[in-house]
């Protein structure tokens, strides 16, 4: 992999990558926060994925997160939100279907499955990556995310047990085979039928037995895209109560589905998995 | 004045505003963001100048300012750059200048001097609007910015004794006379003669005698304009040496010109701030 950015944060270093992916089958480019406590020697990594249209620049700059990773000793691992170049297929007029918008998803239908497998990508391909080349310490991880990210934490923890210490999500789209957004990606590269959506809905994925972590997730009350239906917490609750999941599920009065949001709960996110990652006593 | 936007953020509220600006005789769009504890009476406020190229909205999304500024009790309000608009002057093949660079000074020369009269925009229509408006504190204000507009912050309070309690600022124009974007800004603004420009240089005003408030200055060591010759910091350390000035100006090593440098100091420049601002014992 090869480093193209490197900026002072913080103390520590904002450095962005860019890899050939023996997964996604183009070059991909992610960014990653090593907090000072890097230099002394490997830290614990929390993994934060995207929403639709963001690249991995979004969250480095607008989330304000780096100032806490400094503070707990975490690094930050920011992936991008789908493959990417002339040679991937693409929806150039949707902002929700194509590149921006891989939905965290390993596609198997043509032109999609050459390309938009982010769910390989992000919880194999690139962890191994920079846990070989940074200093991360090994298989100590978290996950969150925002919206399409959100809901590509929560199934990343559900379908791979162990392989995080804490998830939680802003926003998420909880219940995606129930909505616009969700159809439309999964409809593209999963195909037709909608059995095949639920391995990667997180409502589904409960209902259908999985036992997760518990599960910490902020929602705004006033996020356009909670009106419009796109989000669907109060499914997500519904399952975890039926099949008694914890699920911490904080609305919060006033919020919207904006970086604003995001940056006011970023630290009790990022505290909450500090405390998950640590050291057992 | 018109409020276009709202944002919960923090606990309080991210607001944007339009007005027809009787300075610049043109609508002006400037941000607020008002702390959770202007709810129960009004707050004193923080002024940030923000640099060429940007309007009110790069500020309140990059720097990571609402949080320090909900936990100290501090309002900011952000202004643009620029008069803006169709029946503005501009000079669209130009990025420093015309439109988005200001230069918090008050034009002389046409086209310019109908609307870019940044300064008293600045400093008095816009602090006793939105103190008329808003729950700030009458007066109870203090003055920071990045770039060209911390080369606005000093001269603000170089030029205006008494009217702000403390003055900081990041990477700025310590002494446009002597750099290339403050000879183009100047030059157009106000005409050929540089002694006329010596008026808005904040070097140049503690050359002629102004005695200010302490300044305190952070500048990274790898900014690429501290290396190109635009910011000057040893220019105004020197003539603060020279005239028993207080400056601390704070070499940040490895640190670059971008907001991720601005996101990491900002906390310690508003908590400066709010000490200044703080009611007296």
């Amino acid at each position: 992999m090869e480093r193209i950015e490197r900026i002072r944060e913080f103390g520590g270093w904002l450095e962005r990558y860019r890899h050939d992916s023996e997964t996604c089958h183009c070059p991909m480019t992610f960014s990653v926060y090593l907090p000072p406590q890097a230099e002394s020697g490997p830290v614990p990594a929390v993994y934060f994925l995207s929403g639709l249209t963001c690249t991995d620049d979004n969250v480095r700059v607008k989330a304000g997160a780096q100032r806490y990773a400094a503070e707990l000793g975490l690094a930050l691992v920011m992936p991008d939100t789908s493959p990417r170049g002339e040679t991937v297929s693409d929806a150039p007029d949707r902002y929700d279907l194509g590149q921006g918008a891989g939905f965290y998803v390993n596609a198997s239908r043509p032109p999609w499955a050459t390309h938009y497998r982010m769910f390989d990508y992000a919880n194999l391909e690139l962890p191994a990556l920079v846990e070989r080349a940074l200093p991360l310490r090994p298989g100590r991880r978290s996950i969150t995310g925002h919206s399409m990210g959100g809901h590509g934490a929560l199934i990343s923890a559900l379908r791979n047990p162990g392989l995080y210490r804490s998830v939680s999500a802003f926003a998420p789209i909880c219940n995606p085979v129930a909505c616009g957004w969700g159809q439309g990606c999964l409809g593209a590269y999963l195909g037709d039928d909608p059995a095949a959506w639920k391995e990667w809905d997180a409502t589904e994925l409960i209902r259908a037995g999985a036992t997760p972590l518990p599960l910490l997730i902020d929602q705004g009350t006033d996020d356009e895209f909670l009106a419009e239906g796109q989000l669907r917490p109060e499914a997500l609750s519904r399952i975890c109560a039926e099949r008694d999941v914890p699920l911490t599920l904080r609305m919060q009065p006033g919020y919207d589905h904006s970086y604003h949001f995001i940056a006011t709960f970023i630290g009790e996110h990022l505290a909450y998995h500090a405390r998950a990652l640590a050291d057992m006593p």
